[in-house]
């Protein structure tokens, strides 16, 4: 007789453990799991594993059956300004310039904090909604989007805006590194909220700014983000204020670095490429915004191909108009295609990889994005009895390709659920809706005439 | 005293009222009408106006009230293949031949029709959930699409697909021909159900075959409807083979006329494009395909300026993988500009013009695609409650720009209800689920080893 077998091992205690028909885990060996669980305690994965494996192991305070649903890690948005979510579908279909200028600035110079949240609070709806689970963020004003963020219960990194000083919101450049101090601080306590240093862009920033900037980034330890490359247009400005293509100028100011994330890269050359490659440089690839704005298509999977880190966001929903992950996966996959005249180009494991580990990694938060052991709880889960995902071969295309992110019907950080079908857990969706209805007023009001 | 006043009107009888916040007509006019109501009877739109003037006017029998909803026009699918939705992600991100000749060919031949319902009965179910209520079809052994469109409650025109003869179908043409009435006597009596004369492509079928297939679509006074211009490799092959490239050869054959509809149109040249709008020919652009199969752009925006109907298709669901029009009008409108290097190329009105009242004239049924007295009641609804439909400033943009298509909470044709509100009411999921699993196990049988 074999005492192993009449000693009963004693299971392992765990908050929560969720069963699952698929789990896409975006792990370094890139496992698909089926008739899957995972353990949760304390906000962390504790083990993924085949399910009735876990549930010899273990003894959860709580169970989450998920029968007939896919989980996916939560989605990390590389790029995105959510408090624009309020000018969503208020001027399309216009060239940039026009947009800005006629539009979008003579509105955005009058908003309130209070008309701010009201944006912010939508975006974290949406995100939820779609199945994001933490995001980068870019606009001013940033404790608005944190403290919506924070309230939501999202993950966010917050990048105070600005431009060459004086500026709108900043006199002078101390004035900006102390509000970004400030920022940092403000989060200091908090596990889901980070902060990193945003130059707008290199067009939009002085050289020594770009620098000192950096210098603050280092100082604080937080990654480094701006807008670069992001149309023949920029290059054209670059080149006339510094002689230099976008790439070249950062390259020149010692800014090419594995701190420094770059968002867009539409107009970037070969031997560009290879030099965002060999500094260990991070790129946000932003399609439908590209497309929409008329910016360009990007050279995604060349970048892929030199070694470049490239992570996915949506833009602003005023340039989408969606914040929906699942969208820009399909578009980055599907333009990448043409982009590069080859029908394998930007697969779907690419796209894949680009919306959850690799935009992590852009975040500066390269524990997110997949469900591994030991990392952050943050997972999301598919129906898989809506029509569109009938039948599955596999669930990496269907999340890529298949899918429009409403099946998302599980939205969950560090083990708190967030969304659980239809229900909004730490969101108010009806006083949302009557506050959408009085910002759509608000703007009118304040439109340029 | 005014004898009117004291006169009161007999109101009308209708079937059926419906009430929505928004009414996106496309009629005519394009008019957005809101706190609106359309009156149905007899499976047709007897009025529509604001509600209130309607309540006053009309004695419904039965009344909807879509309050926080937003009607549209059901969609028209101008082109997919339904009983390919069997192969949704089987083998993706493969050059054409490869795909085609490893993949679906080797599968394709062995379908048996218990198979190719189950694909189709899916598409059904997608296209209701997501706003689509009339589809161009073309595969073989159309009266499978045919029936499961009838018992879906959907309108479906049906194209039987053929390449030049003898053919695995058709060892004559004259037997591809009997094919063809015999379908179309088959749904002689049915107001859903239509036919079309549809040969593959210009490469695939010889010039005569062409031709006679026209006469027979003239006999019939049924549309004719061809695969064109797809791509540049497809122009190519067309130049070896007939010394034309693919408009060319059909002006030559007198086979650019008010019946010919083309599908794709990427590959071609403003003298062509020219042609087809002196011709009366119609186009459906079908973005996802093109993108996904590494086809190209096609210069939309100059076919519509020439005068050009353009309608908007999915393709099928093994080279999309959505049979999602909402989907595709938003791609249509992004990739359009960047084609066309102007942001406001294929605007959102276009888009949705094209996915309505224009894909409505390619299947030879112009009623549809509106809301308007007279026309056909087929129309679905939107959920603004969605956070992604928060605000909303343009309800045109948002049906184009911020919708997934999985915001329809209803969907009706000729006034009976197909979906409401998570209920398919001609559809059972549950079934269509295991039907799907079984079908997967069969491709996995059948797959080239």
């Amino acid at each position: 007789m074999n005492t192993n077998q009449i000693t009963a091992s004693v299971p392992t205690k765990c908050d929560l453990l969720v069963r699952a028909d698929v789990v896409v885990t975006q792990d370094t060996d890139r496992r698909v799991i089926t008739s899957a669980g995972v353990a949760i305690t304390d906000g962390l994965i504790v083990e993924v594993a085949g399910y009735n494996e876990l549930e010899a192991k273990f003894q959860p305070t709580q169970r989450l059956d998920m029968a007939g649903k896919m989980l996916l890690p939560g989605l990390v948005n590389g790029h995105t300004h959510l408090p624009m979510t309020l000018f969503r579908g208020y001027a399309d279909d216009l060239p940039l310039m026009e947009w800005l200028e006629d539009h979008i600035w003579p509105v955005e110079f009058q908003l309130t904090d209070e008309i701010l949240s009201i944006g912010a609070d939508i975006g974290c709806c949406e995100l939820i909604r779609t199945g994001c689970t933490a995001f980068l963020n870019g606009y001013f004003h940033e404790y608005i989007t944190g403290d919506a963020a924070n309230a939501a219960g999202l993950r966010a990194v917050l990048g105070e805006g600005f431009f060459h000083f004086p500026s709108p919101h900043f006199p002078t450049a101390n004035d900006c590194w102390d509000t970004i101090r400030t920022l940092d601080a403000r989060y200091d306590k908090n596990s889901r909220i980070r902060t990193a240093v945003t130059p707008h862009a290199a067009f939009t920033v002085n050289p020594d700014e770009l620098q000192a900037s950096f210098q603050l980034a280092t100082d604080l330890d937080i990654p480094w983000q701006v807008h670069l490359a992001e149309s023949p247009v920029e290059t054209a400005v670059c080149l006339e204020k510094h002689g230099k293509r976008p790439v070249e100028l950062l390259r020149s100011l010692n800014l090419l670095t594995p701190r420094t994330t770059l968002h867009h890269c539409v107009d970037v050359t070969d031997d560009e490429i290879t030099a965002l490659a060999e500094n260990g440089v991070n790129v946000v690839h932003n399609p439908a915004s590209n497309l929409k704005l008329c910016s360009g298509l990007s050279p995604v999977q060349k970048m892929v191909d030199a070694g470049v880190t490239v992570g996915l966001g949506t833009d602003g929903a005023s340039s989408n108009n969606q914040l929906n992950m699942f969208r820009d996966m399909a578009l980055a996959a599907l333009i990448g295609k043409v982009r590069h005249e080859d029908a394998s180009a930007v697969n779907a494991q690419t796209a894949l990889d680009m919306a959850t580990v690799n935009s992590a990694r852009c975040l500066g938060w390269p524990e997110l994005g997949r469900i591994e052991k030991g990392c952050p709880a943050d997972m999301i889960a598919l129906d898989l009895g809506s029509p569109n995902l009938m039948p599955m071969f596999s669930p990496v295309s269907h999340a890529v390709y298949a899918a429009t992110g409403m099946e998302v019907c599980m939205t969950m950080v560090a083990g708190e659920i967030l969304y659980l079908y239809g229900d909004f857990r730490t969101i108010d969706v009806q006083a949302l809706r009557d506050n959408a209805f009085s910002a759509v007023e608000w703007v009118r009001t304040k439109a340029k005439k």
